[in-house]
């Protein structure tokens, strides 16, 4: 058993709204620090799968479904998880 | 100024339905072998502060805006930017 933990972030010249709503947010909060904000998902998956076999597959999840790689980055961390 | 990355996640207890609605995808598409998918989000900000005020400040704007503490955890990490 595996848990992969994946980071989909957009890509540095794609606009997000999201995160502009959320800086703008905390400057009317009183965080005038605040310079720039960014907004990604983070999923964490726990898989079934072969130690050989584990990173192609969550590589092949990202491109065809996790990440929007038009428009997304994506990296990812493979741990193993032991059950007693 | 600081780079501050903070993680949202559901907690344990809650239902994620877009996490299900994930896992259900990845099932079509011949992934039998996921068990679990949980979704979060990740914000990566900019902060320009000093050094000994910017973990209660991340912390504070957690705690106001950025995370619902009812239901979701949140944890950060600070990384003090070098800018030459």
């Amino acid at each position: 058993m595996y848990e992969v933990k994946v980071f989909v972030t957009l890509k540095e010249a794609v606009l997000d709204p999201q995160g502009s709503a959320v800086k703008n947010s905390l400057h009317h909060l009183g965080y005038e620090g605040v310079e720039d904000v960014r907004i990604g998902k983070v999923l964490t998956l726990r898989i079934d799968s072969s130690a050989d076999k584990v990173e192609a597959v969550v590589q092949e999840m990202c491109e065809k479904l996790l990440a929007n790689t038009v428009i997304e980055d994506y990296r990812y961390e493979i741990e193993e998880v032991v059950t007693s």
